[in-house]
């Protein structure tokens, strides 16, 4: 049996478990991780359907025009039925699933809600479930050769970050910087895990900034978050960087989330279990004692693997203990509106031999 | 009032209509449409409320760490409500739009699964069906102003074309011209609307090729399919190369296809009101005339604008006429499994003054 076959039974049997009848699978990373099959989602309905019993074979149900490449990647795992453009595709599906009562299915967490609602109406009376429920346990314990991957996808991270320092100078726009990292993650990658934050001088105070056309001056904090995609795993790195001279509460500001995110670390080396919410608190307590508590406006990081965010969630309310083969990220920041941000984030993983940094490139300020 | 605001209106005048209470936008075109805020989806919950009663005014629920943008782009619009990450958005959002039995509300198609099931908790007996039933209309129709950002778009993507036919050589591989592609575009215009589809040689056979490291050989076609963003607005083109000298029946498979393009739009013009399916069968039937309407294996094309997908969608089944303001891709293809493929397309909107295409590039084959 291969990997995918693997995985396969281990949802079925966290499924039977919790008594789901079907875990139904849209273009998405769960797609990728239960069959390698990797395609855009967009209005057509592509599915896997898993059915928690052993005795039913997975089925795949995919336009037309995915037919060929399917049976190139998935044909050994999966039946393979295929709608072209003027067929029901909901029709079909509750064709395949067959249509008993109340069952209970598991949906693709990121499936559009238009193919759920018409999934719905062919299912009748399914209760529909996320299936994280099943999904996320499995995906959030990362195997040595998943970890493997994702420690290059870390270093390409830190490679880039090289790059940032070299290139930024004033006058240079947000996007430009932006298109240059692209650019570095196409040859030190496969390409980029998400669309780079570059964030400078005010906008820096926005955490999720959409990178414009500001150009950089002489003062600025460049807040740069960015990350890579490698053989499918995602790394997630946020630097920010000084343009001349910082001033005294820029440096201020800078140690207390430098050393915020030193402090996560030493709470996951120093104590032996730990949950995500009091992970998220080690870091907190750093900022608040400091004074800026109200400016940390964001959780501490998010679980990281095939997606760039994934769980575990690095937050309060998480009272799951972190474990081994749980990769996330650490990232405080403070964000005074109007004004200047700063955030400092690595990827950490818990291996057997402890926890483990996947980014390392320098974290004391840096000024250009 | 602003455009936002007509917007809202015009879509609350058809929900009242069709006995619609709600509207729930997530982050997605439909946001940009009726917000002007352009936002990327993740597992956050980031949701505009629009009540189809005029009395009750618009609001946004948002994480927190997006506030300050919001602030600054919808606030006039939208009753502001931050969430911060360890409280719950679903109960929050319940609470905005209150419970009231049985409502009918429209959510956003490509609203994450997961936060559709979440509403739906929050909501009991709520009845969800997709936003499209309302918004799709007023989409599909583009003003002036509107058709003017797509022929700036059209305009790039005709320009990249001309650049990818510099560059192409034997021994570049598809991801490399992708990027190339991709560095054009955002000189051209803002950004790539999608990923670039380059497929060479037997991957010319799959429409949607994922682009990967094959590199172009002598007697290759190479499809090549992309397009621009410009202020928000796609355009979509593909072009067909032959690297070197095409074989005789490549140049039949070729001009089979440029002519059922042609046939398409002759149809428009000609023809005073046309279905999406009837404009699909018009490009359909040239292909099957010539005995390979088995490897048309896709619809005719797609409705753009905000989307690179969208209504009204060329294909049988849809018999709507298609009417001033539409704008939507021409694409016949021809894909012969494990050989080649040709695809042709342009964008067409229907003006005032007739069909006018948005993509000009050379039609003809070209032989690199």
């Amino acid at each position: 049996m291969d990997i995918y076959g693997e995985r396969i039974n281990a949802a079925r049997d966290l499924m039977r478990r919790q008594s789901f009848d079907y875990l139904l699978i849209g273009p998405s990373a769960n797609m990728y991780y239960f069959s390698g099959l990797n395609t855009s989602p967009d209005e057509r309905l592509q599915l896997l359907i898993i059915p928690a019993s052993a005795e039913k074979h997975p089925a795949a149900l995919l336009p037309e025009m995915y037919l060929q490449k399917a049976k190139e990647v998935i044909a050994s795992t999966y039946s393979l039925h295929a709608w072209p453009d003027n067929a029901d595709p909901f029709a079909m599906a509750g064709d395949l699933i067959g249509n008993n009562g109340r069952m209970r299915i598991l949906i693709d967490d990121t499936m559009r809600s238009d193919h759920l609602i018409g999934l719905g109406k062919a299912l009748g009376e399914a209760e529909f479930e996320p299936a994280s429920l099943v999904v996320s346990s499995l995906r959030a314990y990362k195997d040595n050769s998943e970890v493997e991957l994702m420690r290059e996808a870390g270093r390409a991270a830190d490679r880039v970050m090289e790059k940032v320092r070299e290139e930024v100078k004033p006058g240079m726009s947000e996007s430009e910087l932006s298109l240059l990292i692209e650019i570095e993650y196409r040859q030190q990658a496969d390409d980029i895990s998400f669309k780079p934050i570059v964030a400078s001088g005010p906008h820096a105070a926005q955490p999720h900034h959409s990178t414009g056309s500001r150009r950089f001056e002489v003062g600025d904090l460049i807040v740069v978050d960015c990350g890579a995609l490698y053989r499918g795993y995602c790394s997630d790195i946020t630097r920010t960087f000084c343009l001349g001279k910082a001033d005294p509460e820029m440096k201020k500001v800078y140690s207390v989330v430098q050393e915020a995110n030193a402090a996560a670390f030493r709470a996951l080396e120093e104590r032996g279990s730990l949950s995500g919410e009091e992970l998220d608190a080690a870091a907190r307590l750093v900022i608040t004692e400091a004074g800026y508590g109200q400016y940390f406006i964001h959780r501490t990081g998010h679980g990281i693997g095939l997606e760039v965010h994934e769980e575990p969630y690095i937050v309060e309310g998480n009272r799951e203990p972190l474990r081994q083969g749980n990769a996330f990220t650490i990232e405080p920041g403070i964000y005074l509106p109007g004004r200047f941000g700063v955030r400092i984030e690595d990827v950490a993983v818990i291996t057997g031999a402890g926890p483990e940094r996947l980014t390392s490139y320098e974290r004391g300020l840096i000024e250009l």
